[in-house]
């Protein structure tokens, strides 16, 4: 009878009116409005398409109804959707005008309509026809024992143009199977521009039937086939990604010198004491694989006619690989040490009038210009191609910001007011593994801006940026996600959708939902302790892993020779992630015990103490057999240390020597083990404080 | 101080001298000796190779380095090995005599020795010392600070020539990341045989440049491109594993014959009205992509011409795919039903003599084995094939048993007595979902055979067979991991290795490594409960999996209809595996307390009953908000109600009525809720009868 009861009771709460506040939509739509009433779901769920779409739709609908079947175990009965008007008399209806492109500005839009017995997705085109099914997906409510959609209107469309993640293939190799689950994470947040940067000082990763010896000399057989690429194009473009490749020059430069040496700037001093006295010989320098992180010297020679040569080709071999319109080659970091003690290239400067370093790039990079167009590709740089010579059509990719001693994306508007096409991702550095805050709180459009309309309009949106150095195919994920969920909305929905609280709480579902794509960043957690715990049971070291995260910044891996490109990524550190998620609840915990002294605020705050005393002792007790769980053992004495005496100070057992307080909590601010910090640490300092 | 001594204890006992029973090395050994003594791992650990290996030791050397890289965390400076005597005083030494091939009766053999300070491989091969190299991974140890080797020399080598995996990738589509990390697993438990099952009625997997339509009408985009399946031979290769490809004919013909009705055995009668009286016309049958799972009627004509020009053309383009000696053309379980109901095949079978259904299939295969020769391709069948006038230089594939009415692997031994080479995999259906007992105890020679030696030497082994009617990329792992390791130990040591005991503790450590390859059998499971769960907290929906099997032989889908080949495979089945890990231990605990009723014994089964009753609340509790977790409820309320009432008789406070046990037991026997069963079922009826 008791059990009856509760079904009655979840039933009647769960059919109650949803409001907005309930919903788990990312990015957030442009309009939507909520009516009384459901959708019901059931096993005779069937979709019908008419229109004139491109034929990604029949995809996508078939991938839509597998994924929500294997949410509701409803056994669809329909399987593959591969015509249109297939079952005229079908829930789902979907009319999309014409063909969807994959490139900037295309119609994206779409017009969700559910009522109670019918659903409509109007699109001008397919790509915002499959915009609409995400949404769609992301709208699935359910009772204890029904699934359905709220009754609703949403109409949506883009805020930016450019929505972009880009992927360092370079520096750890990225399978196609990571690249295309990711590539299916990028569609689910409405994102469509999958910059692949293919090519840096670790590694050449395309193959080339004309150039092998990049391959065989500069890949380490981690390559993708040119098949793989096809793939990798035609699976974005099924899912309305643009993929823009990056060939990063002239510096980045290692993998391709190490292959072509002839074409690089270093010179090599040779004092031959036999024969005249004093006489020099240059001669070519030979070039490894970098295999350490950081910036380095190598860079291709602008002087030489063969570096053109060689680029040209390359270009003529990769640029049909990609049907888009953009070319990514790179042009950031490179420092020009080598062209400064190369003498040759000294003549040609001054042969050519080039007053410095930037300008001699500029002549390089202009260059490259016509071989691109030939493609009728446009050539995208990172913003140090952005000198006063540099043409108009070039977009600028502006990433500096404080870190580089600039203030956060200056160069964004440096290049729209000079005329130039410009792209954000300062402040979408995913890999330095900030907190989503840090990335939310960016607007590719600057706050209170004097641009004019024609500047602003120049800004065509973002890019968020996972470079590789420090992850592998099994923890890239976690780097990428959910945090690029939030970055998406920042460039699609409203400039003043900003609720920090609503992101949290719509992106733990969002993050849950990624998973049935494929992506890993939540389930690799689980194999990545058991290694780590040496196949013992783990609950202390995931509670611990719930309150560190990785090092911030650069700093894991400091002078850039910690890890190296082959070192082991299986550690404590790799399985933490940024906005650790019992840390949390811990901060929210204290703040709210802090302005309110009750009871249950108190008993949150203490559970946590408590737990951490017993985790300190259960890490203790696993390290027994578990070498790596040795370097996390300081940092949970230090936090199981301070757990105890602010216990002491909380229960008011004891007054508690405000020194030894200190010493311990300042202990739990270290950042010296195991390449993690304590998330909870400014809370425990409000605790201390308090 | 008490922390200290924990680890002098840790250190003492784990230097201690290692017996083989602490060992988790799966295939045991053939020869195995331990002395006193350790060679500690240090960063400084490095590879050298000697001999005339063929490449594929650089590649398993490197990713040797990078696996124990990543369990020990020890960042190795050792990074990509690419040739021979690179480091000549390194502590591992590597000498293979020669290059091995991918081929049956290859050497295999390797000797492990293992010094206070220097560790050697010597092998005729590089295949052999591959095994050793796994063998060295498995013996890893540590104490609570260091990894180390035991001194040990190990002398081993293969029992049968065949340890084979066949994977069926046309039920179920097995992109090409889920073959290659399978071909990982195989390799690290010394198994060197991947059958890949190509063609089915559900779907023609190859891209066919000359037969495109095989793509375009019968694989819905789910196919291997012919680089993709090279990569594949290439990558078994480097892990000394032949691939043996299958397209199954002439029966689940379902595929081909959607692409070319114009050869299949099916006719339509068509009675004309019109035109003169009684008049029959017989045109071609149209068929469709299979959806269900079962035997299906479509079988290729075999009378016709053009099925013959039709396979030599498609053999003409296949087999150069494959390297190795083997074509395996099916021959399975066609039962001939369109061949008896079409006069133009009755006609044929009179004009040549050809009695039975049977004899008009061995004329089939026989035209079959020219096709291949050309190829120098050596054809295999299912046991079928075997008739009297099959030819001697087919491979009999043996895979019936009582479940087809014939005693197990009965044609194995008639094939070898026939002169036939023969292969088992009855009892090694891995996708029936038996417990590991079930195939670990089959041996592909017979117990106390009558057979010569001359046929006994013609019983190649035996093979693992995945179907994919009931898993998905995500799932598939689960049903092959870990059991397979326990048959390719079957396959490759002693047949006296028998401790079933030994083998569920060896397994427990090699199921858990075997996730270092990219395998998922054990993540996979927390992302499915997430799902399930409805991203609640799943401790509860985790307990009652360990305890529930899925449904074994093929009463899942008993019908095969339930689960088409779209059907959602995201249910509770689907994450509970054979094995439970929890049923094992209580049924252990039922039997140590029955043996000796101590309270230590009656606290574990009471802790499980009471674990249950509160499992059962809190899986209540999530239902409110988890459809899927409905179906389950029947099962858990019947667990915990047997438990409330064990729990009293155990504790003798009442007595209880034996009908009321027997009641509630029984229900506890029901395999009508969600597809799986209490595999603690038998423990409970011990009790409620003890």
């Amino acid at each position: 009878m008791k059990y009856i009861i509760i079904f009655l009771f979840a039933s009647i709460i769960s059919s109650a009116q949803i409001s907005k506040e309930q919903l788990n939509i990312m990015p957030w739509p442009q309009n939507i409005s909520l009516s009384e009433g459901t959708f019901p779901l059931t096993k005779n769920f069937k979709v019908n398409i008419t229109g004139t779409p491109n034929s990604r739709i029949f995809i996508g609908v078939t991938n839509f109804l597998r994924r929500l079947d294997g949410r509701t175990g409803l056994f669809f009965n329909q399987g593959f959707v591969t015509g249109l008007n297939e079952v005229p008399d079908a829930e789902l209806q979907i009319n999309c005008v014409r063909a969807g492109k994959i490139e900037l500005y295309e119609d994206e839009s779409y017009l969700l309509n559910i009522t109670a017995n019918k659903i409509t997705i109007n699109a001008t085109t397919d790509v915002g026809a499959l915009h609409g099914l995400e949404t769609l997906l992301q709208l699935l409510q359910n009772n204890s024992k029904t699934f359905y959609f709220p009754t609703s209107r949403i109409s949506d469309f883009p805020r930016f143009t450019w929505r972009g993640l880009m992927i360092d293939g370079a520096r750890h190799f990225m399978p196609v199977d990571v690249i295309k689950r990711n590539l299916d994470g990028m569609a689910s947040v409405k994102m469509n521009v999958f910059h692949w940067h293919l090519v840096d000082d670790q590694g050449w990763r395309i193959e080339m039937k004309k150039h092998p010896k990049l391959i065989q000399m500069a890949s380490d057989g981690n390559y993708y086939t040119q098949e793989e690429i096809k793939s990798v194009v035609k699976y974005a473009s099924d899912r309305g990604i643009l993929v823009v490749p990056e060939i990063d020059v002239p510096g980045h430069g290692t993998a391709i010198l190490t292959a072509y040496p002839e074409i690089g700037s270093k010179v090599l001093n040779l004092h031959l004491n036999s024969g005249e006295k004093g006489q020099q010989l240059t001669q070519v320098q030979s070039y490894n694989l970098e295999r350490n992180a950081g910036i380095f010297s190598p860079t291709l020679d602008p002087s030489n006619p063969k570096t053109y040569e060689l680029l040209s080709s390359i270009f003529d071999e990769v640029c049909p690989l990609f049907p888009g319109k953009f070319f990514h080659i790179g042009g950031d970091e490179n420092e020009g040490k080598d062209w400064d003690s190369n003498p040759k290239i000294q003549e040609f400067k001054k042969k050519h009038n080039l007053v410095s370093n930037h300008e001699l790039q500029t002549y390089f990079t202009m260059q490259l210009i016509p071989m691109l167009k030939k493609h009728n590709k446009e050539l995208i740089g990172w913003e140090e191609i952005m000198t006063k010579n540099m043409s108009k059509d070039a977009i600028i990719h502006s990433w500096k910001g404080t870190n580089e001693g600039v203030s956060a994306g200056k160069s964004l508007v440096d290049a729209a007011k000079g005329g130039y096409r410009t792209i954000l991702s300062n402040g979408y550095y995913i890999d330095l593994v900030f907190g989503v805050e840090d990335h939310y709180t960016v607007d590719p459009m600057p706050k209170n801006t004097t641009l004019t309309d024609a500047e602003k309009a120049r800004i065509l949106g973002g890019e968020a940026t996972m470079w590789t150095e420090l992850v592998t195919p099994e923890t890239i994920d976690s780097r990428i996600w959910p945090r690029t969920a939030a970055i998406a909305e920042r460039f699609w929905s409203n400039e003043n959708v900003t609720d920090i609280n609503s992101l949290r709480k719509r992106l733990n579902t969002v993050s849950f939902r990624l998973e049935e794509l494929g992506l890993t960043h939540l389930k690799s957690k689980e194999g990545l302790l058991r290694n780590i715990s040496n196949n013992q049971k783990n609950e202390a070291l995931l509670d611990l892993s719930n309150i560190c995260e990785p090092l911030k910044r650069y700093s894991r891996n400091g002078a850039g020779t910690e890890y190296q490109m082959y070192s082991p990524l299986t550690l404590f550190a790799d399985v933490c992630t940024p906005d650790a998620s019992d840390a949390l609840v811990f901060n929210e915990a204290v703040t709210n015990y802090l302005n309110n002294k009750t009871n249950d605020n108190q008993l949150i705050v203490i559970d946590y103490l408590n737990k951490w005393i017993k985790m300190h002792n259960n890490l203790n007790t696993l390290s027994n057999n578990a070498p790596l769980i040795q370097p996390l053992l300081p940092l949970s004495k230090s936090l199981s240390d301070i757990s105890e005496q602010l216990l002491l100070k909380i229960n008011k057992k004891q007054t508690i020597d405000a020194s030894v307080l200190d010493e311990l909590l300042e202990k739990c601010n270290s950042k010296e083990h195991a390449d993690v910090e304590l998330a909870v640490y400014n809370s425990l300092k409000k605790l201390v404080q308090a």
